[in-house]
């Protein structure tokens, strides 16, 4: 399934594998997958290419060479392994938003949780009008193996503040404009599932007003963390 | 207790050995068992011989050499240990499923307690229905020390989709054609079960339509991971 | 505080508060202790002393030197450190109940959280018919500075089958005819209070049988593990 | 955004530096913050200073240079980075009660799903009381980005015996005399947050009563740990 790559496009590549190699890791350090469930995908800058994990290999097999290149209808170009069962669904995102340069999928407990139940997360803490701006919203259910997935990841989030979706009875996309940010998304989203899953345990959880969201999501976007480059 | 196997057994009982030995890390890795519960074993190819977890000893203590060897009765036949207490349970699955290359008993958390309750795990999200085809299925109660746990887990899982019994007020058991895919459907097993568990905490949860459980159970079992081994 | 020790005692002191420092570090591992809290004691040998954790040091600073010796009476005799603000309850321990080598203390959440409410955990899985033969009893509220919470372990353990007990409003106390037996016990403690209690968030749960309970810690405490010791 | 700072004052600051540094890393270890969230400060010592963590980087990043050195007006004056989000509301603290030493905020799950409810954590267990002294309290809510959650955090803490409080919507922050008292305080309060809510999904909880409370904070924070300090 290896195609030969623009030297360029191919230099491009072998970046975009290293990065999308390393960023699976944060995936079971703050324990959003189980076994070989979960992935993360980029796009390859200045092509219509992006990188994926490979099916059914543990997090602990991962290298940069067994990432997976695939053009955006989501066909293999270059790789030894076949790509994760889910990239027909990163690829229709690829297409259908183009701002998008990362994509991240896990079935992270507290948040398929919420999914399980097709009820989105209410914006209960600012923890959560800062990275969603926004409820967590659900998508529909949709059974793996076309564009049924993507499209509900894109129906839902297309115009939505918040960079992650539940599907329904399945688990959470996020996406972002890179890697590190849709990866930032699936943490903070388990995080904040379950976080107002234990509040509403104990009593009910009354929303923050849509002011306050408001604010909090502009500052955070806007003001939070380093605004230059630093050695 | 040890006998002289024949020196073509006695390699492939090494081989085993070594396989089970290290399975059993991935039980700790993914907090499935406490202290020194918890057993994985696997038949000896080209033999009437599994190997065993020995009883009482901690996951850290364990070696190669440490893992016990059993005929098909659940005797020990080579090894300086006496077998988990288990033994008899796995021995009867053996004889009765040809079919089954490997057996793993935990009392995991989540598993535990539906067991606990007597109540199977509904087959509620996609991921469930992935591995395991069906809801996860309660077996009889059964004491300890003859054949009735292992004519229980036959008595639930034969003919059942599901590689993973929930005996009742006990742990789980799950089977598999190798070892690796018996460790991996107890992992999966606790997953679903905090899960749904999770779920159901915040209000009612829909089992996944039957039609659409068996479309992801076939395509997970026929499509999944990597269809050729790779360098 | 030190007073010098006949050579033997001195000997035996040394092997029991290397023990103990060891099995400190189980606490930490299994997730039952926050910041410095809970201690492990237990006796020398052939002397009226025990050897318990020093009051406030964080688990990474333990080493045996720091672990001090006290007499029945929990006054300090060998050490550098002041002993656990815990010691006169062990104290009083090991004064009435002879047959108790060592004990453990913690406030290991979900056991903490059934003293919390005053309620004893039933006996409803076979991992607890097997270590505890019994439901784990509560011990009475009492403030620490006297012998009040070591009347209130004694009052309650003593011809209990059940290793732990939790004291109201406290925690955990576990003893053990050693070191190593008085840490599982606290181990198998927790473990059994978190499924027990998760299970019965999802319904209720029945204890089980007398007669079940009594067959399966007869034949946890005779046949379980191995019989001789190995190389 | 340097200024150079007299050498004494220098000297102090590198000292403060790290040791801030340091503690940070007990924020992940005891499972407070998620990616870059949470953050500790300290006076430094003979100065009208204090050294906090940088905005937006990751605990892995950080190094006592990567610490900022800012002015009680919050106002940074030495450091390659810009402060924490929250450096305000540190500032404030310090300006108000000048016995605090140490300010630490983190998100904690179990802390904060009290805080989204707006519920003050009951003292029912002893290691609450002898920690806080009294329930974790409520302060107001309050947006970030002005001076208004430092003055709901003095408004709430001053004349409290706790050293916690739980910010309406938000999270922690706890004060100490030093980073590290601050530190242990923002760990047991998430530690007795997680308790006590586990404790009340079994059934009703009681406060222990005003006088136990009583004598054992007294107790704890008068005769707990070492008197004198040891090599």
């Amino acid at each position: 399934m290896t195609t030969a790559l623009p030297p360029e496009a191919a230099a491009a590549a072998e970046r975009t594998r290293r990065e999308v190699c390393d960023l699976h890791a944060e995936l079971p350090r703050w324990n959003l997958v189980t076994w070989t469930s979960g992935n993360v995908s980029a796009r390859v800058p200045g092509t219509d290419l992006f990188a994926i994990k490979p099916s059914g290999l543990s997090y602990d097999e991962l290298t940069p060479a067994s990432m997976v290149v695939c053009d955006l209808d989501g066909t293999p170009v270059d790789g030894e392994y076949g790509p994760s069962s889910d990239t027909a669904a990163h690829a229709y995102v690829y297409r259908a938003m183009p701002e998008v340069g990362a994509v991240v999928h896990t079935h992270s407990t507290y948040a398929t949780a919420w999914a399980a139940r097709g009820e989105a997360i209410p914006c209960a803490i600012t923890a959560m009008a800062d990275e969603f701006g926004a409820e967590i919203p659900v998508g529909p259910f949709a059974l793996i193996g076309g564009d049924d997935i993507g499209r509900g990841i894109v129906a839902t989030l297309r115009g939505h503040r918040s960079p992650a979706v539940l599907m329904r009875s399945h688990g959470v996309f996020t996406v972002g404009k890179d890697a590190k940010a849709a990866v930032k998304a699936a943490v903070m989203c388990e995080d904040v599932a379950r976080t107002v899953h234990i509040a509403r345990q104990g009593g009910p959880v009354e929303p923050l007003p849509q002011e306050h969201v408001d604010a909090l999501y502009d500052r955070y976007q806007n003001a939070y963390g380093q605004r230059r480059q630093h050695p």
